[in-house]
């Protein structure tokens, strides 16, 4: 059994976290903490949730655990993760604090100095699918955003083609408000979230567009711009991404397709529907999947990906990479 | 022109009310206060809301109006309306401040002392339809409550009735979560309230159950004891009140009817569904009327009063009074 | 293995209860019907769903099963149950078909002639904590209703308690839409329910209202009137159900609880909350969890009461009771 | 005052085209049509609604009325603007009938011969800002359809600009469910919309696009390519179209926004929000307006525009054309 320690259990991806564990056959919690909540247990903020005791972050005992999950706010995570090293720990972050590469745009995008830097070029991003190699035995897994997961994915096969894309590539995605996380603010009170539908942070503003850009980068050095306008949908779980990538030229969906069928042919957690079906959050709440259509329209190829930003979008994912790093079946726990 | 001031501008009931007084052919609006957001207009909280100036309640300019709105917090509202009365000003407060009659029952349910109890038993309990007599030119009105509203007024033909109601009434109302406020909380976040259904202070712990016991005692000295369930639903607007008053004989709904028809028929904002119609929140919403259906069940009375909390269960039939108080036609503004 | 068939697995009822017998590790789904989808696969209907081919009912092979679950409509059901039982299988209905003792009074309610009015005495009916006895080996079980599982099983340690409940007893409920089936119609149309909320069959007009009073009557041969209202709320999933209990003198919450934590304590399914908690359908959603709190008011006993529909309230339960019949582990599949 | 028909009128649009009409201050409401609720009043279908008669559509007098609007299926209000011009009653349509100016296009799209090309060339497309010159007078209107307004109110400004605009353009949509009729259907029943987002014909689908693009070269013979991608929000009204424009080079806001506050600085029913805000739902819901985001990113434009679908992008553009096509006050009934 691997013996796991869960630091933010009670925001939403920690105790999505903590349910994907408990279903885990080869996973124990040995620990779990909440700075605000220590000393009562997970029930007392999630009715339908364990009566697992909730410490504070400082009192986990990292001596008694194989792998620590991190569901903590940005800067936090990374001092955490300092610890958790030292003590010989495996790191799995939900955090965006190993995301990116540089210290610099870190700084830039998350108005904080990096609190680890020196840890940033062997933590590995682990987006899954593309990381097996590198996660195998690793020490620091950076789980990927939500949107970033949701947009990476569908453009893999296209950035390692031929095809003959232009700039930019459009991603206009749509984000059920849990992943706007537990705390009540303003924009997530139910008044104002249950009539309405609402864009923010547009064009190249959001926290997610730099992460999306450098792994567009490692897949395709010449890769396009991306304009991505991240919108607040009226529903708990679960993100749409439509994505538009235009070609110079026409192109056929059957010249298109075989790109995906073979990357994604045998993969348990990326589905390629069959030609006219179009992705929906239906497709994918409460799964790791992540649900792909294709559609040529023009010289424009739409595609419509689907995931639960809580899942493959957060803990489903993180459990997928652990599993990964221990070399155990990738799908232990989440099917 | 009648020129009115609004205290608490913000807030859902006072920006409801704002509406309702734009709408209003008699009334301009002369101030509007926000302790939170003076310096700015009321654009800046609600998209669609107009340019209104908002400024400091204490900054206001009491001597350049004829009425004052107060949908501020209790406690607050009292000391704000005891500076406007001093200024000649009328007072229609939408606080809980004045609507019960004892400083005791006011203290032991709001945990305050009254900072005005001399003011109590001058204040009129605006429930419009049976106060009409001492709201005439009335000082000081306090609106009721949005429950008391949905709950007292399918009560009083019953309780004025000799129909041999038997002890306890119990009313199970469910509220859409604008009437917990505009502040964010957890209880009120998107992801707490949207696909849930939650009871909360039920029995007899609402501070709403003083208010409604009060004004039944008024209408009949020996009136039942109430056991009042409010329940809070994913929805922004209205209360759907399920009453049931028991008899000790088989009563037939034919001889409940006239008891309702008698004071109702003429009243433009009470409508009672004819027989085999139930009332719900799509009889209501955005109107300032009470909607009433009367089912027979044995030898229970199961009635069903709807309204929209913040209209008549608030802006609606505060406005309602001060139409009362300045002898113009009661509807003005509000149909 | 338990080699199960389905009937009528693409309502809502009938695809919950496939994804309950996937997880349960004894039972092996045979085969799956469905009038209007035979020749398709169950994923056709709902995008989550596995490619389970969908037979016509007529020619699904019942000497291949030991038991069938029938999600069919009233009567329908009943002339299945003929054949399966004819085969030598093991019935659980799902539909009401079995629920009544009386062949007049189905035929009051349901307007059809029951179709097998000599297999009504016979059939157990099966709320699974008041029925482990008869289930062991029975050949045909009639699954509770969902608004009458949220109230008997509260009701239960009050009706056979000397506590001095005087009539009527009232149970208003609360619905989410699924509980309304899949077949669109203008009552569930999303623009009409979204801000909506509708009372509808309230008093003694409901056909659970028979159903419920019948076992009443079973557990208490003097047991109250009931006075059932049920309202549709603008949510998936889930029942809550207020109850309001009265006593002929003041009781103590002391005296209360111990008639339920005698019964309840050791129930995996049935859940009572500490003093002061209140059910909600954030407790029971996706669960086959039956949560109570009790609320002492005045000589008023409330209680409220939530389970999943879907769940407890059809699928879940539906497992629960071939579980007991087959005298397996009876949480198997459930947890 | 102006005497007005209404065919059709127990729809979502006609009865949001009663409400505009009922508060507009010159128009009285002559007769309405529906061939479901014949015999019957409008407050059957909608419960707040007033006591208006419904009659046949073969039955509506056509001699006593200056204007109908036709709020019918298509090719049906082709057939009744027929018979409402033979009567010299002008006609206003709401449907698609008039929109397409080729009869070929409209039977390609439509799946339907047209029922009256003759009348095609000289209907004036009512996209009012533009068109008021062409409606005065004008004797048949083709109102515009919802997404299409959405859209091309903040096209025409580049459109008509020498912005260096590239191929294609991107419309990526988002509709609540009132858009798609009242008729009870599989894709807006409650359960299968409440918790979903799913686009729906997109890419060069839908039958918007002709109408978008066709009305693209009226204001810009070289217009580029539209992909227009819609979707379903699980919300009751309002569109949001987020619309990506590529410039071939690097332009500045600033030199983008003159384009629009020249043509729509006075517009009462178009607004530009300001530098840095989006539109949203909540700006629009239950008004006229088309409001309207400009963001820079890169070498691309977003717009975020918002409308309420039935109001400008239905009822209330065709209440405005009325107004221009009888020289009234276009705001007039609509603010």
């Amino acid at each position: 059994m691997i013996k796991a320690g869960v630091f933010g259990a009670t925001g939403y991806t920690g105790y999505e976290l903590v349910k994907v564990l408990q279903r885990h056959p080869q996973v124990e919690i040995t620990f779990a903490t909440s700075q605000s909540f220590a000393g009562q247990t997970l029930a007392a903020v999630y009715p339908q949730a364990p009566q697992l005791p909730l410490i504070l972050g400082e009192e986990a005992p990292l001596d008694g655990v194989d792998v620590v999950f991190l569901c903590l706010p940005h800067a936090a995570a990374a001092e955490t993760a300092v610890r958790a090293l030292k003590a010989g720990v495996t790191v799995i972050d939900l955090s965006a604090d190993f995301r990116l590469k540089g210290a610099d745009t870190y700084a830039a995008w998350y108005d904080k100095v990096h609190p680890a830097p020196h840890l940033l070029a062997d933590a590995v991003y682990g987006l899954t699918e593309f990381a097996r190699d590198q996660l195998r035995g690793a020490k620091l897994v950076a789980t990927p955003g939500c949107y970033p997961t949701s947009i990476l994915l569908p453009l893999r096969p296209l950035l390692t083609s031929p095809l003959p894309i232009t700039d930019p590539i459009i991603a206009d995605a749509k984000s059920g408000t849990s992943g706007a996380g537990r705390t009540p603010k303003a924009g997530t009170h139910f008044i104002q979230v249950h009539n309405n539908f609402a864009p923010y942070k547009i064009g190249r503003s959001h926290r997610h567009l730099p992460e999306i850009e450098q792994v567009m980068g490692w897949f395709c050095p010449e890769a396009p711009t991306l304009i991505f306008s991240p919108h607040l949908l009226p529903v708990e779980r679960g993100i749409l991404s439509t994505i538009y990538v235009n070609f110079s030229e026409a192109v056929a969906l059957d010249e298109v397709r075989p790109y995906f069928t073979k990357l994604y042919a045998n993969e348990p957690f990326v589905c390629l529907l069959p030609e006219g079906e179009l992705a929906t959050l239906a497709h994918v709440a409460h799964s790791n999947k992540c649900v792909i259509g294709l559609t040529m329209a023009g010289n424009t190829l739409v595609i419509t990906s689907a995931i639960d930003n809580l899942v493959k979008g957060a803990a489903g994912q993180a459990v997928q990479n652990m599993n990964a790093v221990f070399g155990i079946e990738e799908t232990a726990g989440l099917i």
